[in-house]
């Protein structure tokens, strides 16, 4: 099966389990509506990437892990889109969570997701109870404080930011997880993958800050100029955008060399090209695909 | 060590890993606030009170497991209180979390509760793996959807409320998750304390239902009137004080002839009983405490 496959699958069973009845039917649609149709799926495709570049021997497991890190991907996107946040009226070129459902359910909606996550991972035991265990582990320090997304969000608060803790938590933990994940649901050690998942992170938050300063709100499919409107740091306007795509392509490079020994080595240099190809801007591409995967 | 002190204790240490440095400062300060100082913590206190019943011979389990269901409580009373959702100006006598540190934070501090939960459970699997990852499934199931926490407060956003469904999903799940885990924690099968869960949930809804009734915001800690507010169903409207005292206290009857054979039966009916007198309202009451506890 491919990759999209595997994730889409694993993501609706999830969800379906979440809305057997007797359940609240707007709730229930409001978690279907925040997952699907998805956008690129960028964090679970990692993971099973990694994961069958080391072998990919529980392939029931690596597809758990996919779906929760894509879930709680999803729920944080619901949570941050909130007028208390981002206040974003769209979201992968339809009306965001809480204006579709309204704040209540979109709170909601969130914290179902989280829960799942985890829920999909418990799951998960049936199969591998010490692969289960450790990814529950690294999805939990991805997402919570004081170094997960919640803690990068939080940073948001501070009159005085770290902005090395904060971008690792905003944009990096959940990479980190994808590359860590996908290593453990195959039974190899995560923390050599550590790397990798940084890096990747770091390569995308360049890549989000250039979509963010180069492409309106129809072709993101989501509000732009986000940046500057709320004064958050961007690396277009520190060094423009050849070099903010420069910077990218270093940061790639890096990555590449970060690829611990395994099997798949040499797929998983292709894949970090791909993408890298795929986050580039499209004026700036050495192909030009008709559609940008959305967030 | 008393009930209390355990639970404060693993309540105190969760929340400390949490705020770890670097962590953004007013975020770290919003997860202590939102649990500490404390309610009446019933539904820990009901855990361990199980858990003991059934020999408590893995103590660091069941602590884990009373700090994590608190955690989760916590969470929810944190988003409960929104704007959009009670709009409370105050809890457990002081300023509800988000009039405290702003609704960003109060969301924020609602979902690291959420994965802080799952996260210290995780941590008990260094003790026993079974009994962690049972602990899991039955936190997610009481939590999530289609039939915990989240699913009650769903159904309010509904025209049409399924009212056995909605009660068990708001109330009672998180008590019939405290019977369960206390036994899992102690090495027992937790299916058989579902029952006593589920009455003692339904003794509180209508013992919460006379404190909204019959007492004001400053006894409270909390805003008072609120189902008449909100046109919820209250057990005083349909029965009268006396007839809701009444089905209280059927209840518990119930609840104490559904306890399971177990070395610490006597023991818990009297744990019962002493909650059944704490949740009957003051002029109700054979003896006169001085405080209410509050949630």
């Amino acid at each position: 099966m491919q990759f999209t496959d595997r994730i889409e699958t694993a993501i609706a069973s999830a969800i379906g389990k979440g809305q057997l009845a007797p359940s609240p039917s707007k709730l229930a649609s409001a978690l279907h509506y925040s997952v699907a149709p998805g956008g690129a799926r960028i964090r679970p495709t990692i993971l099973l990437s990694v994961a069958t570049a080391c072998g990919d021997d529980s392939p029931g497991v690596a597809n758990a892990a996919a779906a929760a890190l894509e879930l709680i991907h999803c729920a944080s996107l619901v949570h941050d889109d909130l007028p208390c946040f981002d206040d974003a009226n769209i979201r992968r070129g339809k009306p965001s969570t809480h204006r579709a459902f309204g704040e209540p359910l979109a709170i909601l909606s969130g914290d179902s997701l989280i829960i799942m996550a985890f829920s999909v991972l418990t799951e998960a035991a049936a199969i591998h109870p010490d692969r289960a265990i450790k990814l529950l582990k690294v999805l939990a320090e991805c997402t919570g404080m004081p170094n997960g997304i919640c803690a990068g969000q939080g940073w948001e608060s501070e009159s005085q930011i770290d902005l090395s803790a904060y971008h690792r938590a905003k944009t990096g933990a959940l990479f980190i997880a994808a590359t860590q994940m996908g290593a453990i649901s195959a039974g190899q050690d995560g923390d050599p993958w550590d790397e990798l998942g940084a890096r990747i992170g770091e390569a995308f938050q360049v890549a989000d800050d250039l979509r963010d300063a180069l492409y309106d709100e129809a072709t993101l499919g989501k509000p732009a100029g986000q940046d500057d409107l709320h004064g958050r740091p961007n690396a277009v306007t520190e060094l423009g955008v050849e070099g903010a795509i420069g910077r990218m392509k270093d940061i790639l490079s890096g990555a590449i060399s970060s690829i611990p020994k395994c099997p798949g080595e040499a797929m998983l240099a292709k894949m970090v090209n791909a993408k890298a190809e795929m986050l580039t801007p499209m004026k700036w591409r050495k192909s030009r695909p008709s559609a940008i995967p959305g967030e």
